[in-house]
């Protein structure tokens, strides 16, 4: 199957997942479930979900363990969105080509329906599948995606990033945001789906490796998208890190450094998991589709 | 000991593991730890977290096993405050005697700090004590507490109430938001308390039964105080109830009718918990103390 091919059929997989663990229709307020789906789908690239589902196989574990922490953390990430869209943060009204939740909604649902998400998110985490089957190793995944999403991690790193907008910002400051930003989501999830898989301990160290270069490589690339990009094309609005004068790779190491790290980056997260041998292949046609991708 | 001794001690025993357990100052951003320790401390009556312990040992269960799911309520509801608190939903300047997270941070900070306190108590109640001891009564609890926190409970009551603002609310819609708003996460809190208890299974029932009963007699005396009470003793805005038109109890049954339809769930609640026994005593005198409290 082509790389794209693959990630087709696997955000296909991550979308049903999605669908079957929110919560039913008939038992929760219709607007704040409207909100949570209207954010979700048709969502975008997925690639965090598939990140752990590949991770969890490449460790020889089974799909239906990882696949509702995947869905988790798409939703932790979707909750991101939209919180980082409201008026007091980024103030945006463009989100994967629609409307964001606050235009859409109104603030107090949105901040209402990204706060469901987050919390929903655990929720799926800690009882899918069944209560109690591979408790130890779920445990020990909410706590790496808690972590992940927390101060240590995303928060931290927008915390960083709202402190940091409009003042000049050095490559190392700028790695620690996107490390907190977008990296420990990403890396996480590449974890998890090592955590998820019953025999998954010895592949974690080569995981782990492969989570960070993947995250900042497509970090790298977001940044020079965000550029170089329409707002059509990305289904966001593009140039935003310009207007909000934000550090970003481009603005510090010029677009061809900035594509030449990402490429490097990649090449170090298909360099770690060689010892996984043929069964990591599609987390290496990740690495490869994350620095060619156009939106 | 006194009710008022115990509770004083447990609260005492509560700040202290709110404290352990948050990120260590030089790992995290300072405004954003800054922001939660801000919301945590000195903090309300901890009724939460005092009910998990105190129902944890009515179940003969070990104190250090549920403190960290008692501290993640904690979090979790401070969260909820400083939401609710934000100039979209509630909009107010007061709360605890203080002025309100987003007048003292701003709202991004606020947005960020709510966020933050959510996570991290998902992170506390899987990471500590160690990460594997008790594996599968702590994933059972994790899936409760997030079921209380999210749309079937306290984000459904706070979309509930945020809907029905203004509008005329029957007694069974009011009884439904309470129960999500307020009821959900403290039967949570009760509940939890008996899952982490090694063999807590059998005091379960009892345990759901005082817990539902608990929640309703404090949120009735909630609206009471609301009402009758200044903002000086409250530390947060009275009368915002009548003020926002919200319903509430003594609007639609009149002070006198309220009172005694709290004591009657206290009641109730105490008698749920007699066959416990002795060790259910202190939870007799939280549901006593709850209907008697004047802040």
């Amino acid at each position: 199957m082509s790389p794209e091919g693959y990630l087709a059929a696997e955000r296909r997989r991550v979308d049903a997942a999605l669908r079957r663990y929110l919560p039913a229709p008939g038992k929760v307020t219709p607007t704040v479930r409207r909100a949570m789906v209207y954010s979700l789908f048709p969502g975008g690239k997925r690639i965090r979900p598939i990140l752990a589902i590949a991770s969890c196989r490449a460790a020889e574990g089974r799909v239906e363990d990882v696949l509702p922490l995947a869905a988790a953390i798409e939703m932790i990430h979707t909750y991101s969105l939209i919180h980082d869209d409201l008026p007091a943060l980024d103030n945006d009204d463009l989100r994967r080509g629609r409307a964001t939740s606050h235009r859409m909604f109104g603030e107090a649902m949105a901040i209402l329906a990204g706060d469901a998400l987050l919390t929903h998110a655990f929720e799926v985490a800690a009882i899918h599948p069944g209560a109690l089957r591979c408790a130890a190793r779920k445990v020990r995944a909410i706590g790496l995606l808690a972590r992940a999403a927390g101060v240590t991690g995303m928060i931290g790193g927008q915390v960083m990033d709202l402190e940091a907008e409009g003042r000049r910002c050095s490559l190392a400051t700028l790695i620690r945001i996107h490390r907190g930003k977008t990296g420990a989501l990403m890396r996480a999830a590449v974890v998890i789906g090592g955590v998820m898989a019953e025999d998954g301990e010895g592949s974690l160290q080569a995981l782990e490796r492969y989570g960070d270069a993947v995250g900042l490589a497509f970090q790298i690339i977001d940044d020079i998208l965000d550029l170089e990009g329409s707002s059509d094309r990305l289904g966001k609005t593009a140039g935003k890190d310009l207007r909000d004068r934000k550090a970003t790779f481009p603005a510090l190491l010029g677009v061809a450094a900035s594509r030449r790290r990402a490429e490097a980056a990649a090449d170090r997260a298909v360099a770690a998991i060689r010892p996984l041998g043929r069964r990591a292949g599609p987390l290496a046609a990740i690495a490869r589709f994350i620095v060619r991708r156009t939106s």
